[in-house]
């Protein structure tokens, strides 16, 4: 089968809403988060060799690197969440008739949740990332286009609380609570601040607008 | 050229990165409305037919036509918000060598740039159409898959806010502050509440997890 990105846009729409388990909420944020760090790329590359925007220019082709790298990891997430939740899908369907396989099932289900939570996490991780990017094409992009860093802003914070949902539900059914609330503080971390930090980038485009 | 929805996902983001103009934040707001209501759709899809859903198996029905027809005019939107903005470069690119050609160039902007209005303006209605059928979703819908309904609120919000901001972009050109300030005050009572309605679902979906 291929790869999710490779398939159209409207084809990717027709299978998250279809009733396949797969592309799911996972998949949507990874591409949330990319379509952030893109918006902040085309901020970059409209300001980028404009001799209005000279002063600005190193910070400009800086933070298109960034936002080009993140891109690019948050891409290969929307592939990511669809392959743990497979692997998941995989060790339920695992024999379960004795207590042996009970137990081998059991601690196989256990490994990839921690691989389930990671996933998530990391999505979660690159979407604030993304979110500080806006930040900055919010302050030094080209006027003409700083609706595309507003909306920016607003695709990373959805990528951010929607990584988190997946977050929550992995590390919900983990019996390692030591792994799961170390994972859950990480997580608290990455969110906060990040609805303040949304709302002062949103509102700084609009008085820009 | 292929409309954009036949494109794949990782082209869809080449182009949004890129420096053409289009695509650019409304499209991006667009496909984020579609994945809301996609995710929706989902949920829906994943409720239907259940034994223990039976209760809601009619109100999912009814959600999911209405998240189907959402689903299509949000992907219709994608293309919407590039043909109107293509429109108005042509506007920009009119002659203005003598001052009937200036005032036929001044005229045919202003048509336009109340087209370019409406656009986003639908967008944003058919963003907190999103939001508000996430909630049923969330309401009623399969538990095990409640986070994409958690998802689809966040996709929803994110679209609204970005399509808000293209609003206001193309009313502050506008010398027609009559038709300008009447679709600001339509934009006003589409965003009204949709902050407080977006937390309200996402901690709902939070609590179910």
């Amino acid at each position: 089968m291929n790869e999710i990105k490779e398939k159209s846009v409207a084809v990717f729409l027709d299978e998250l809403a279809s009733k396949a388990a797969t592309p799911g909420g996972g998949s949507a944020a990874a591409v949330m988060g990319a379509q952030s760090a893109a918006l902040t790329s085309m901020v970059c590359n409209l300001t980028i060799g404009k001799p209005k925007y000279a002063e600005v220019e190193s910070d400009m082709q800086a933070l298109l690197a960034q936002s080009e790298a993140l891109r690019e990891k948050l891409t290969g997430m929307i592939k990511a969440d669809v392959d743990v939740f497979d692997k998941l899908m995989a060790c339920y369907g695992m024999p379960k008739q004795n207590e042996q396989e009970k137990t081998v099932r059991s601690a196989q289900i256990q490994t990839v949740l921690k691989e389930a939570t990671l996933v998530p996490l990391e999505c979660a991780k690159a979407c604030a990332e993304a979110i500080k990017l806006s930040r900055t094409a919010t302050d030094k992009g080209n006027l003409g286009v700083i609706s595309d860093a507003g909306v920016a802003v607003m695709a990373g914070y959805a990528g951010l609380k929607s990584a988190a949902l997946n977050v929550y539900i992995n590390t919900g059914s983990l019996k390692d609570r030591e792994f799961a609330n170390a994972k859950l503080t990480e997580l608290e971390e990455i969110l906060n601040g990040a609805d303040v930090s949304t709302e002062e980038i949103y509102q700084q485009v609009k008085s820009k607008l």
